[in-house]
């Protein structure tokens, strides 16, 4: 079929069959640039333009302008020599020196970051792409489409950028029957049974939108693994994607299982110390990397949650991680070992496990080891403080995971913009080396002066038609991506810039949708898990309120355990008085958050068991204060539905029908929350319900007895 | 964004991202019609339109029209008054005498037919379709505008049409987990988690497609259920879809588990004779038709592969199917209920069980009550005689169950046109009335004066982005609801249709294409199952060679069980001196197939255990002959690959390339079933490989240790 021949059929079709499109191409729409001067400047600046394309990278790089410059500007560029082009895409060592002596002093070093400039050459006007590397001239590109995107005045570029983090990696929690743990947006994307022949286009989309943000790196399956990943077999098709992502500068990885050489190899132990074991493993790393010479490495979950690990052979986290490290270390791979450890034996606070454990090993791991820590010291809440472990492991590489799957925050219907939350932590102080001391210069290296870094996001992507399920989730991998890149970005810029570039970049739009997404964060904060309060989810599938969980295998696993309400007040305590995990972070914070009058309240039942009358700091009870919480939250929700409803004339009809109808599913499900925790508490507080608190059209009976055993994310057989 | 503005942006896109939504048309594709006389013709002709669209099924038809028209003739048609049209739209109640008694003497009288011809209207030629229901008008359209699909001459109309079977059914065995049993296209498309409230375009893209083909009816979830699904909340989901299903005129039902009384009712008992039991499914019935008034009926698998029926309780199926049937009597509801049964406690020939069972019962079923057959008396393998009871229930309505998933058929990823298999056994001669009556006269009760007649088709249906992951397979959805329509149409007919509607009508493409289509099920076939062996599939999963299977669960799970290959000779004797199931069947056919000289050689495995060197009709021993049967499909996927080759220039590049890599697997694994299959049976045989065989890359024993534990289709916890 002709192309101009599918052009005509397009422009002719309803747009109802058109707009299920729109959202597979996620932010790199490339909307037509409309303003005709606009479009001009930027035609004349792209006419012509300079790029190697013998590279795989530089061939994608091609096939990008074409697509960009064709939508926005209806351009085919002319790729020409550097002497006759407007827009030049070079890498350092190629400049000529009439270019080089005119590069800005900042200019990057990074191998992956890049430098863009208005300068002159041969006597006119260019604008030059510059990098070391391949990779860093396709961040480059796409850092000047994106400026593009957004209507950028181009005439005097001067932007040099490069990441802060050096791995910057999604993990996939997809199993190799393509179920997903904890995913909301269907099936895996992987097709593992016609791997390694067919190799689909979205694989390739998915690597342009990654490689889009910065995102280097990819897990491809899920932290509880399945050994059968590292046969033979499935390392073909595992070099197959490696192979189709490698132009787009992402490295492959994969969860190893630990007790693998059991399970595939035939020994009879796993222990780390075992030589047989040692040498399984070293051959193992070997026949990777004959398949696939950059393969990243290793990410491991051990001794947790039922996996295996060196706890089992009385062998420490430190002799496990190292004898894997060892494996990978002749071929540059690096161990990124989960330090979301907790377990059986150990009846401790959960919140102080993991610095309990892994602190003493400080110093002790090779130098290719990342220990991966969650954001905060329990499971991916609504809001947590950061991790104690930030800060307290000054010799160790210490990676960050954000999860960007909505295990807790409302699945697969509820629009929350994480990067909102992701820079509350990056934001916070550790005071490891005095004020000032943040997580993200944790994560960055800076306040240790550490050269390895990552950040890993647990990926929100599955087969849904727009990869997320809900277009707003597109938000939290496009923000995720970004703060990876730069851990210091603005939530704030992060949203204006995925709205431009998704939506349009209409101001009224812009500036009507950026408080929407920024205060979403909040609002689930407020109808879940207010004031401190965490983990009060249902059982197991974690969607919806179970604030009423007991009884479960273990004590850490419930709700009750978490909030610890009763007659007489809720809460943690986790001071001095209690489990003293305030204990774990650095004086300065301990002093602040041990009195309930000077922690940040947002915190409150996070650290304190606080009586239902406490007067708060706005002179009412902490009961009411509680319900007006919950009741702020739905109240929020019901005005992003409004201001949702006056942004029909800016988004396609497709994008505004599907986000209402899932809008209202947030609605009722906030007021779920609230109806039920407040009624759950209630009979505990025995206070009386605040006049603004509708009268809740269930019992507790009813909310409590509620199930989902089809609930998405989890198998069946975890029911 | 204005639609103008969107044409613009989709002209210049890339092609390889609007082609990956090519898929999501189906064989709606609506090409432009380029040929510009006959645009010209067909606009004038569709130019007004008189269409009553207050209905909600005219509203449906009014915006078809729309679509189809902007699409292939860049009309956007002005709907007028039956006396300024020049295509009417009308119900036969509404027809004006005028038109009345121009209508041709076969004019439908038929509920669900339609009519569609040139007559003269107010002095003008104009072109009616018309029927006595707005479905009857809906199927009308939609042949209608698939006779301008196919380019045909419109000037002399005379087309009258009606369905020759009643229920026309779709069975999803999805799993509320959105997991599909036996499915190769991803998760369910029934969004359950975000049901009422979601309703997702997908739906009603669906319902579109089904009723272009005139599909009337969908079983929502799996043969193996779970009660779950009539619980009131899930019955509030299943509303949400019958209302969007219901202006396509498809009606919903459910698989009913027939445990469901003790499983979600507290009853001890699910006893079909016991008093609280029938209590129970007449309220639930209620309940359910008080939501969904024209709720369609139940599905029933019981006692069969463990599912619960009458039989634990010590009663009949007969006593199962009428308890149920009585509860949905008063709503005009059916009972489908499955004769695949086998029991475990009847080491009977596994072929004969079904017939064997419920023969006696005929007559005894109610009214109401269907029993639906599978198209084989094994298991939907390529190939298979008609099932027994086709024919032997004369006083039962039978409904046929065909597969339209590839269980057994290449899963995923082979090119199999299924019609073609599907014709075979509609024009199979039962022989129960004489000479002529075949199967189709069986299904569409015209053999014995049925009025409630079934077809269902096992779906292939996902959230795959073009539903079927295979391009080729959605053609076996629209083939299934061609011959659900009229079981007398031929499958090249439909391969031509089919190949129009969705690429193009170029002659030459169409000519090359139809006979591939038309082979590719005798390829599978021979590459398979040749001579009329079956069931020698990889355990469980079903995909791939595993004639070696033995020693499982039961012995008719094994394929040794089915082609009892030893040193003698191969093949199931079925004839009077084995299990004797060949007399199950008429006389006519017991007496031709009884002789091994006489039998239909694609059958005599099937019928007869035969010595390797038997003489076949071709002068060679049966062993030479099966190697050559299995070369062939191999050959003939070869073929195939070359054909497409061909075809580059006819069909996108996204469709033209994942077809060539999902015929890269086909023909590798085509090569996998000879290799693995000739060297398992030459073990016994003890007899040369023919020359023509290639020498095997791998040992039996290599092929032997094959798993695939994460094998498309199936839950991995039946590993």
């Amino acid at each position: 079929m002709k192309k101009t021949t599918l052009c005509l059929l397009l422009c002719i079709l309803p747009l109802n069959i058109l707009l299920a499109q729109e959202g597979y191409k996620l932010w790199l729409q490339y909307h037509p640039v409309e303003d005709a001067a606009l479009k001009k400047h930027y035609t004349s600046q792209n006419a012509a333009i300079s790029v190697d394309h013998n590279t795989p990278t530089g061939s994608v790089i091609r096939e990008e302008l074409n697509t960009a410059l064709e939508a926005m500007l209806e351009l085919q560029p002319n790729f020409t020599s550097p002497d006759k082009a407007s827009l030049l895409i070079l890498k350092q060592a190629a400049l000529p020196e009439e270019l080089q002596k005119q590069l800005p002093s900042n200019a990057v070093q990074d191998e992956e970051g890049f430098t863009i400039a208005s300068l002159n050459y041969t006597g006119k006007p260019v604008i030059l792409i510059t990098s070391q590397t391949d990779a860093g001239l396709l961040y480059g590109v796409f850092r000047y489409l994106n400026l593009l995107q957004l209507h950028t005045d181009t005439s005097q570029l001067s932007v040099t950028d490069s990441p802060k983090i050096k791995k910057r990696i999604l993990n996939h929690w997809d199993n190799l029957d393509r179920t997903v743990e904890r995913g909301y947006a269907g099936f895996s994307i992987w097709d593992w049974h016609l791997l390694p022949h067919l190799i689909k286009e979205e694989y390739i989309d998915y690597a342009r939108a990654n490689a889009s943000v910065g995102i280097n790196g990819t897990v491809l399956n899920n932290v509880n693994a399945s050994a059968y990943i590292l046969q033979d077999t499935y390392l073909d098709k595992v070099k197959a994607l490696a192979d189709t992502f490698r132009p787009y500068g992402i490295q492959v990885y994969l969860t190893a299982r630990f007790s693998a050489p059991i399970e595939i190899g035939g020994l009879k132990t796993a222990d780390p110390l075992n030589e047989e074991v040692r040498t399984w493993w070293k051959e193992k790393a070997n026949a990777i990397y004959k398949k696939i010479p950059d393969f990243g490495g290793f990410l491991i979950k051990a001794n947790s949650e039922g996996q295996p690990g060196p706890n089992n052979y009385g062998r420490s986290h430190v002799e496990g991680a190292n004898m894997l490290a060892e494996a990978l270390e002749p071929h540059n791979g690096i161990v990124m070992w989960r330090a979301f450890v907790y377990s059986d034996e150990k009846p401790e606070d959960r919140a102080k496990q993991a610095y309990s454990e892994f602190v003493p090993f400080d110093g002790k791991f090779k130098k290719n080891v990342l220990v991966q820590v969650k954001n905060g010291p329990i499971d991916f809440q609504p809001r947590e403080p950061f991790h104690p472990l930030f800060g307290a492991m000054p010799e160790t590489p210490l990676m960050m995971e954000f999860q960007i799957t909505q295990e807790y925050l409302g699945g697969m219907s509820h629009l929350v913009f994480l990067p909102k939350m992701y820079e509350e932590t990056l934001q916070e102080d550790t005071y490891a080396r005095g004020e000032g001391s943040i997580v993200a210069k944790v994560i960055d290296g800076s306040l240790n002066t550490k050269k390895l870094t990552g950040i890993a996001g647990v990926a929100n992507i599955g087969t849904a038609r727009n990869w997320t399920g809900h277009p707003f989730a597109q938000a939290n991998w496009y923000g995720f991506g970004r703060l990876a890149w730069d851990p210091y970005l603005k939530s704030e810029t992060i949203a204006r810039e995925w709205l431009g570039m998704t939506f349009t970049t209409t101001p009224e739009f812009i500036d009507t949708m950026t408080p929407l997404l920024l205060n979403s964060r909040e609002a689930v904060v407020n109808y879940m898990t207010p004031l401190g309060l965490h983990h009060i989810m249902a059982e197991g599938h974690h969607q919806g309120p179970g604030p009423w969980v007991k009884d479960l295998g273990r004590e850490d696993w419930t709700s009750v355990y978490y909030h610890k309400a009763d007659r007489m007040g809720i809460g943690f305590d986790r001071t001095s008085t209690g489990s003293n995990a305030l204990a774990q972070y650095a004086e300065e914070i301990e002093n602040t958050y041990k009195n309930k009058r000077t922690i940040p309240e947002d915190y409150l039942l996070w650290f304190h068991h606080v009586a239902w009358d406490y007067e708060m700091k706005n002179g009412q009870s902490l009961w009411y204060t509680l319900a007006r919480k919950y009741q702020d939250g739905v109240e929020d929700v019901a005005q992003m539905k409004k201001t949702w409803n006056a942004m029909q004339d800016y988004v396609s009809p497709a994008v505004y029908e599907k986000t209402r109808m899932l809008l209202d599913i947030q609605y009722e499900e906030a007021q779920w929350w609230r109806n039920s925790c407040l009624l759950y508490f209630q009979q505990l507080s025995q206070m009386k319900m605040p006049p603004f608190i509708p009268k809740a059209p269930h019992s507790l009976e009813y909310y409590e007895s509620i199930r989902d055993p089809y609930a998405p994310g989890i198998k069946p057989s975890w029911d």
